[in-house]
């Protein structure tokens, strides 16, 4: 840590670095928000190839999760601390703990890495969730299934994402093979809803507690991986005053300091459910990067180094779609000659299947995407 | 060069690297466009601490302007080469212009870089300029004076920009001085005109020889040195229309592939004379950043890369502010909580009086800043 941050509000000079842990798009993005603010950025991850290298300032390689000198000396080259990923083993988010500089703190990152911790928080902050429990064995799961009118998905705790651990259950052959499947990790088992649609809000929080959000996002998921948001979300305002209170709520019980992301699901009588909380920039933020003056990318470095936020206003409605495995690599082609589409490529090594290698934003008219909230609101 | 490019119009494949030469914001900016597009880039000056370093793959250090081995050593790592200034030193682009792979061509470059050149290149294509001559004695400058109704600028024909290698001659005095002063360079003399205001037009043109062109951008001198720039600029659509036939012509007559701006004098009557050919994304289009879908440095990468170019519409009217020298840095904290403005800092080392330090776009919606043409143009 180069200048301390004895006070708290006090804004990082121009040039100071900025610490992330994790080098893959999410880190990139961030790496050039940074920039465009006179902020340098430094990855801590183990592969100096990593996306976020092609426009990153220094890299320190992290030989594993017990590397602590790595970690000091990461810790030490740095002014802020940040993570572009919650999925951290806990050996690194322990040493992390201990660097007093990090937005948000480590401890915040452990919490919305793990689905149980992450759901008891939301219970005692008062944001509703789908039901939930956590489970162990075969009989557990089934009896939660029975319990939660017939389906349920079985989840790890930990290092899930993209639809990554995570199991359908809809009887108790299914429920004995999840169980199987999964031993010997910790797991919940959540009640399937019907739900209308999935939103999420996307929001800064900045060290004195002033809250900027963007509008309400509309996500789809196919194969428990997002593949497109669209603003405005459908939805009707008081629903989306609901999910940007629950936000709200969530960033002031995690005392948050950063871009955040609350993932909530919308059900037929307008009830807001909280899903799942990003702490970090999300892949439902990235149309802010082409349709608001300032990125969620450029909110978070806002946020983390001490500068006021940006207005969240929007200019225009956006749709954006993640290009995901080599389906998505072939459209790239006919996206950049798409006219009002920003493509974005995050410059991966491989296109493998079911990974996110780009996104592509098409930008309308303010106002001619159909009805929903708008604006973006400081909370 | 790594890929050949054969086939003047085959793109470039993601993660194929941009060779720049020179590392300042330019490079910087332009750097992060390419990353956007899957492309990285290497850096080719004397110093691997430059600006465009904190957001670019690779550097190659130049000792001297006559140091083959670095240029033949980058010009082997790189697939494409390209510029940010054509202020270069003539043995340096000399060894360039050995190089296939330059877009736009090195030979274009030094051709700009020189302003007797580049005056003899726009009568040869018709594009009127301000009366002009090539001028070496305090005799000839002052001949000049007279005949050009008293007033004249004495200017180097290389090396010169933001007012650098000019100077005001008014009286014969004045004039002996200038020649004094700029002995031993190659000089012309310019006359002095009384424009009603200056204006440029930024655009690209690819390998096939198609066009776009941003928007007429009004822009505001002081000291030689570009303080604001303004869409829509103040004139009439066809004073516009005139602007951006000069410039087509200058491109097509230039073979031009990239990005290019051609600054110039708006006189009373309408007529449009050329200033200054800029061979590289131009200061007069950083607005294009915040109010395009794509930017110009987004423009310069597809057409060097033989990506199809953006449609250059704008979806705001928009006011750019230079942030130059120490006054110019007083004012970033003020400009970061400013609604609808876009700061962006270049990471420059010193904050040296007269020195470019950042910008700051300020957005309005579209249609709201005056009357004058808008909207972007394929030309």
């Amino acid at each position: 840590m180069r200048w301390a941050m004895t006070r708290a509000s006090s804004p990082l000079p121009r040039g100071a670095v900025i610490g992330m842990v994790g080098g893959g798009q999410l880190g990139r993005m961030t790496s050039m928000a940074a920039a465009r603010l006179g902020y340098r950025t430094h990855i801590l991850s183990d592969n100096p190839d990593d996306p976020a290298m092609d426009v990153a300032w220094r890299h320190t390689r992290l030989s594993s999760a017990e590397d602590a000198a790595a970690i000091a000396a990461f810790a030490a080259a740095v002014d802020v601390i940040t993570f572009e990923t919650e999925n951290l083993p806990l050996p690194l988010l322990a040493l992390l703990e201990a660097q007093p500089h990090c937005r948000p703190s480590a401890a915040v990152v452990r919490l919305c890495g793990d689905r149980a911790e992450e759901k008891r928080f939301l219970q005692a902050i008062g944001v509703p969730t789908a039901p939930w429990a956590p489970v162990a064995t075969a009989e557990e799961i089934e009896a939660f299934r029975r319990q939660a009118g017939g389906r349920a998905i079985v989840k790890t705790c930990r290092s899930g994402y993209d639809g990554k651990g995570q199991m359908r259950v809809a009887d108790a052959t299914a429920a004995a093979r999840a169980a199987e499947a999964l031993a010997g990790k910790a797991l919940i088992a959540e009640a399937v809803l019907d739900f209308t649609c999935e939103v999420s809000v996307v929001l800064a929080r900045d060290v004195a507690g002033r809250i900027a959000a963007f509008d309400v996002t509309h996500n789809l998921h196919r194969e428990g991986i997002l593949r497109e948001s669209r603003v405005p979300a459908p939805i009707a305002p008081e629903v989306a005053a609901r999910a940007l209170a629950a936000a709200r709520r969530v960033a002031e019980g995690l005392d948050y300091v950063g871009i955040m992301a609350l993932e909530m699901f919308v059900m037929p009588d307008g009830a807001v459910l909280a899903n799942e909380i990003a702490p970090r920039p999300h892949n439902s933020g990235h149309w802010t990067m082409d349709a608001c003056a300032a990125s969620q990318f450029e909110q978070h470095v806002r946020a983390i180094c001490g500068l006021p936020l940006a207005d969240p206003t929007r200019h225009a409605d956006a749709v954006m779609e993640n290009l995901i495995g080599p389906e998505g690599a072939a459209r790239w082609e006919e996206l950049l000659a798409k006219p009002r589409c920003v493509p974005h490529w995050y410059g991966k090594a491989e296109a493998r299947p079911g990974r996110k290698l780009g996104h592509a934003t098409t930008l309308a008219p303010f106002g001619t995407g159909g009805h929903g909230p708008r604006g973006g609101s400081m909370l």
